[in-house]
C-alpha cells in the first residue's frame, strides 16, 4: 500500500554519496566525474568487451501497454533490487526521462513507489545535460544549413525545399510542429517551412544511443542525410563539415550516468529515444557499460514487445553483438481488461471474462519472444485492484504455455516484493539461456525486413506501400542505404497499425505511408500512420501544481 | 611573446582538483556541487554579507571598443594573477561565455595566452548547463503561452498579437530571427508571429543576474510581463502559474560555479547577460560570493564603459548595495588609433598622432567614472605592435588627469605581467577609495533617469523619443514601473546610438526608438537604434576548423 507521492518516497531517502555506488561495482573515485554527490559519468575505458559477453543481459519489455503505461521501469528497478536481495550482482540500465513529458500529462520516468531511481528531481530535470547536448548538435547542425543556404562563398547548392533535417527542443510544445523561419527579409536568411520535433526524436539521440565510441560518433554524425542539392546530389552533414563540432558538443555526453535506486543498488541512465518513432532503449554504450561492470543487467525497452523489444533485438543486439538471456514481460490486469474490451473507468474493476479475452495479447508477445529463441518470464505488475482469480487465471494461462508468471510487487515493497519475480528470471538465465537469433539479417532487401515485422511480430498478412512510400524506396536503394536496419515508426497502442486494433487483431494489413532515412544511425524509418514527433501540452499543464519552496525542496514533480 | 593558441596553452595545464581551489577561499569540500573534477557548483549559504561590506570589489571594463575587444576578461583575470602574487588574496568573478558565439565568429569568452581560466573547453562549451536552464525556463514559458491561447478550460484570454515574450537558443541562427509558428491546423495551435532571441538576451537571463535568491528569483519570475488580454489587461507569468515550474527548471543555475585560473587561482563565472541589451553583467549572486570567500574580487561588465559600467553601478551595485572602490578601464594603443580615425587594416601599424586624437576617447570615460565618486586605474593591454611613444603618450595624458597608466602584460606573461597593475590598483583601494555613488536613484521619473545617462555619460547634448517610445512611456506608467532602473540598450561602437561616432563625439542626440519592460529584472530598456539580439553564423563558420579526436582531445576551439 502506498500513502505517499513518488517524489516523497524519493526524497525521505537518504541517498549514499555516488563514490559509494561506484565502489560496489569496482569503480574507482578518479575514474568518476561526478555531479554533484549522487550523479557521475562513467568514462569509456571501463568496458570491457569480454565481460560484456560473459555477464547476464535481462531485457525488460511488455504487453501492449493503456496510455498510462504497465511499469516497465519500475519492474526493472523493483527486479534490480530482487536480483540484489536474492544475492546476485545486479545494475539496472535505464533511459534518461525527457523534459517535455515532465511539464505536461506523463509525468517523469524514474520509476514509482518503492522502485525509483534517485535523485528522481534531478534525473527528471536537467540530469548530467545529456539531452541538451544532443538539442545543441541537433540545432547546431540546422543553423549551418540554414547559414548555408545563403552564403556566398561556401555555397553547397542545397535545395531548401528538400531539407529533411529539422530543429528540435526538449518541451512540449505543439505550437513549434509546423513554421515559417528566415522570414524577414535578406539578412534573415531563405524563408522555408520548417519545424521542430521534441529533443528524443532527434536522429542526434539515435545516433548516440548506437555508437560504439567518439570516433564512431563523428562518423555516424557526419553520414547524416540532409536534403540534396538543386542538381538532385544528396547532402550529408559531413559536407557542411559539421561532425567535429557536433561531436564536440556530444564530448560530454557519450559517457554514461551513474546513480542509485531507493536501496542502493546501481543504475546506469543514458540516452533516451522514443520506441515509437525511434529505437526506444538505452544507448549500446551504458548497456556495454553495465555489462561491464556487472554480472546481472536489467534493461528496458519502450512501449510494447512489438516495438521496444522488436527493435532491441532486431537493432541493438544484433548490432552491438549482444545476447539478451531472459526476456520479462510486464503485465498487468487493467491492461488485459483493456485488451478484452473494458473501457477506461473500468479498468480497475475486477473482470475475469476481460481478463481471459485479453490474455490473447499477451499470449502473443510470449510467441513473439521465443521466435528470438529467449525464454520470457511475465511479471505480473502488482495493483491492488487485482483480484485473486484474475490472477490465477493468468499464471495458469502462461504455464499452460510452459511461462513462469510471477507477482511483481516492486511498487509497494521494492526488492521484497520482486524476489520471486528475480528467482525465476535467475532460473531461466541460469538453465534456460540460450543464444538469441535476431528475426531478420540486415543485409536483406528492406522490403523483407519490413514484411517479417510486419509478419512475424505484428501478426500482419500482408504489407502495402503508399506511393510515397514506394518512392521512398527508390530512393533509398539510389543512395545505397539497403543494408540498413529497419526502425519502425508504429502506434504503441496495437500490434496493428490502427489504435483501435486491441487484444491480439487478426487478418489485417499494414500500410507503409512513407520512409525516411536515418543514415548516421544507419535506420531507414517506415511510418506506418500519423506519427506525432512533437506533443502538446494538456489545457492545465503539470508545472501548475509544482512547487520550489526557499531550500529548493520541490513537490508536485512526478 | 604568444607562439601558441589559446586552447594548446590551456590544454597544456595541469590542474588542481577543484577541491583544491576551494580549499584556497576556505570552501569546505562536502559543500562543493562537484561537476567532474574541475568545476564545481557553489552553494548559497556561503554569502556572507559582512564579508561583502568588507572586503574589495574592483569593476574591470574599457574605452570604447573595436569590433575584436580590448581584453576585458584577459586583463580581469590577468589582474587576479597579479594580485596573487602581490600576496593579496583575489578572486576573479565572471560571465559565462554564450555557445552561440563559441561557433561563430567571436568564439569562447575564457580570457586569452596566460591569462585564462579553464577549464577552458567545458567552460566554453555546456559548462555546468546555466545556460541550457535558462533557455529551457523561458520557452517552458513560451510554451505555456502558446498553449494557453487554444485552451478551452483555463484560458486567459490574451490576445496573441500582443505578446511580447520570445522563444530563445544559445545558437546563431539568423533563420530563426523572425517566424511564423502554430501552423498545420487547429491541432498546432493559433499562428502568431514570433522571433527567437539568443539565451544571454533572455530576460530570465537578466533576471537570474539580478536574484538575490531562490524566494527571490521565483517572485521575479512571476512578474514577468508577457502582454495583454483582449480586454486589454496585462498579462504575467504569474497568471499561467509558471514562476514554480521555471524556478525548479533553475534550481542548480542559480549557483554559482567554481573554476580556476591558469596560475591556479579562484575563478566564479556565472551568468551571461550581454552588455549592449542587458546589463552586461556576472549575477549579483556571484559577485556576492566572491565577496565572501576573498579580500579582492576582480570582476567586469561588457563592452565600453558607457555600457556594462553604467550599467553595474547605475543598476547592479545600487541594487544589491556594493561598494566597488577602483574601476580599472583597460585601453589598448590599437583602440586609440582607431578612435583616432585609423582603418581597421592600420590598427597594428604604430601612429602617435592618431593615439593622440583617440586619447579623447578614453578622457571621456575617466571623467564618467569619477562621476561615480570612484578612481579609475588604466591598464594598458599590451600589444606587440605598440610603440615606446604611443605608451608613454598614453601613461603621460593620464597622469596629466591623476590617473595611474599602467601597462599590463597578463597575456604574454600571466600574473609576472600584471604586478604592476595589481599594485597600483591596491593603492587606490587602500588610499583613495570612497563610497560610490550612482548617478541616479531608481525612484526618478524614467525619461530623467534616461536624460542623466545620455547626457552624464554619453555626453548627448539632448534625447527624443520617437512615438513608439512616448506610447511605451505611458504604458511603463499605466502599469506602475516607473521606479525601475533602466537598461539602454545602445550600439557598444560609440557613445552615441551612432556606429560611426567614434572618439569622444560632441553635439549629437540621442533617440529613443522603443522602450520595453522586464518587469521580472525591474528593468525598462530604451532602445536606441537597431538592436540585435540573434546573431547569425559567417560564410565559413568557425565550426569548420574545430576537431576532436578519439581520446575526446578538442582543437580550433577558441
Amino acid at each position: 500500500m502506498k500513502h505517499q507521492t513518488d517524489i516523497a518516497i524519493a526524497q525521505a531517502k537518504k541517498l549514499l554519496h555516488i563514490r559509494e555506488i561506484a565502489a560496489k561495482i569496482n569503480v574507482k573515485e578518479d575514474d568518476l566525474e561526478m555531479y554533484g554527490k549522487y550523479k557521475a559519468k562513467l568514462p569509456l575505458h571501463l568496458i570491457d568487451e569480454t565481460k560484456v559477453k560473459e555477464n547476464n543481459l535481462v531485457l525488460v519489455t511488455a504487453l501492449t501497454p493503456t496510455p498510462a503505461g504497465e511499469g516497465k521501469t519500475t519492474v526493472s528497478i523493483g527486479l534490480t533490487e530482487g536480483l540484489n536481495k536474492i544475492g546476485k550482482q545486479a545494475t539496472v540500465v535505464l533511459r534518461e526521462p525527457s523534459l517535455g513529458p515532465v511539464f505536461g500529462i506523463k509525468g517523469g520516468a524514474a520509476g514509482g513507489g518503492y522502485s525509483q531511481v534517485v535523485p528522481m528531481e534531478d534525473i527528471n530535470l536537467h540530469f548530467t545535460g545529456d539531452f541538451n547536448a544532443i538539442e545543441k548538435a541537433n540545432n547546431l547542425l540546422s543553423a549551418l544549413i540554414d547559414n548555408n543556404l545563403q552564403s556566398k562563398t561556401n555555397n553547397l547548392n542545397i535545395d531548401p525545399r528538400t531539407i529533411l533535417w529539422k530543429r528540435v527542443i526538449d518541451m512540449n510544445d505543439r505550437a513549434l510542429r509546423d513554421v515559417t523561419i528566415g522570414l524577414g527579409g535578406t539578412a534573415n536568411g531563405i524563408p522555408r517551412q520548417d519545424g521542430f520535433n521534441i529533443t528524443p526524436a532527434s536522429e542526434v539521440m539515435a545516433i548516440l544511443c548506437m555508437a560504439s565510441d567518439l570516433e564512431n560518433l563523428k562518423e555516424r554524425l557526419g553520414n547524416i542525410f540532409i536534403g540534396f542539392t538543386f542538381d538532385k546530389k544528396p547532402v550529408f552533414a559531413r559536407d557542411l563539415k559539421a561532425e567535429n563540432a557536433m561531436a564536440i558538443l556530444l564530448k560530454d555526453a557519450i559517457k554514461p550516468n551513474l546513480v542509485q535506486t531507493l536501496e542502493e543498488n546501481p543504475a546506469i541512465i543514458h540516452g533516451g529515444p522514443f520506441a515509437n518513432i525511434a529505437q526506444g532503449t538505452n544507448t549500446i554504450i551504458a548497456t556495454k557499460m553495465g555489462l561491464s561492470l556487472s554480472n546481472y543487467v536489467v534493461t528496458e525497452a519502450g512501449f510494447g514487445a512489438d516495438l521496444g523489444a522488436e527493435k532491441f533485438l532486431n537493432i541493438k543486439s544484433q548490432f552491438a553483438d549482444l545476447n539478451p538471456k531472459c526476456v520479462v514481460l510486464v503485465a498487468t490486469i487493467r491492461a488485459l481488461r483493456h485488451h478484452g474490451g473494458a473501457l477506461k473507468d473500468a479498468y480497475d474493476t475486477a473482470d475475469l471474462v476481460k481478463v481471459k479475452k485479453g490474455f490473447a495479447n499477451l499470449e502473443k508477445h510470449i510467441e513473439n519472444i521465443r521466435k528470438f529463441n529467449i525464454e520470457p518470464v511475465v511479471a505480473i505488475n502488482f495493483f491492488i485492484s487485482d483480484s485473486e482469480e484474475e490472477v490465477n487465471f493468468l499464471i495458469e494461462s502462461c504455464a499452460k504455455l510452459g511461462v513462469k508468471a510471477v507477482l511483481s510487487k516492486g511498487w509497494a515493497n521494492g526488492g521484497e516484493g520482486t524476489s520471486d519475480l528475480a528467482k525465476a528470471v535467475v532460473e531461466v538465465v541460469e538453465t534456460k539461456a540460450t543464444q538469441y537469433k535476431p528475426l531478420y539479417n540486415w543485409q536483406s532487401p528492406i522490403k523483407d525486413k519490413i514484411e517479417i515485422i510486419a509478419k512475424e511480430i505484428y501478426g500482419a498478412d500482408k504489407v502495402v506501400y503508399d506511393n510515397k512510400a514506394l518512392l521512398n524506396l527508390k530512393r533509398i536503394d539510389r543512395l545505397g542505404f539497403n543494408d540498413f536496419a529497419v526502425c519502425m515508426a508504429k502506434t504503441q497502442k496495437s500490434f496493428s497499425d490502427n489504435d483501435k486494433l486491441i487484444g491480439r487483431p487478426k487478418n489485417f494489413v499494414i500500410t507503409v505511408r512513407e520512409i525516411e532515412i536515418a543514415a548516421g544511425a544507419q535506420f531507414v524509418i517506415p511510418i506506418l500512420g500519423k506519427m506525432m514527433r512533437m506533443p502538446g501540452l494538456p489545457s492545465k499543464p503539470a508545472s501548475e501544481n509544482m512547487f520550489i519552496d526557499k531550500n529548493g525542496v520541490i513537490s508536485g514533480l512526478s
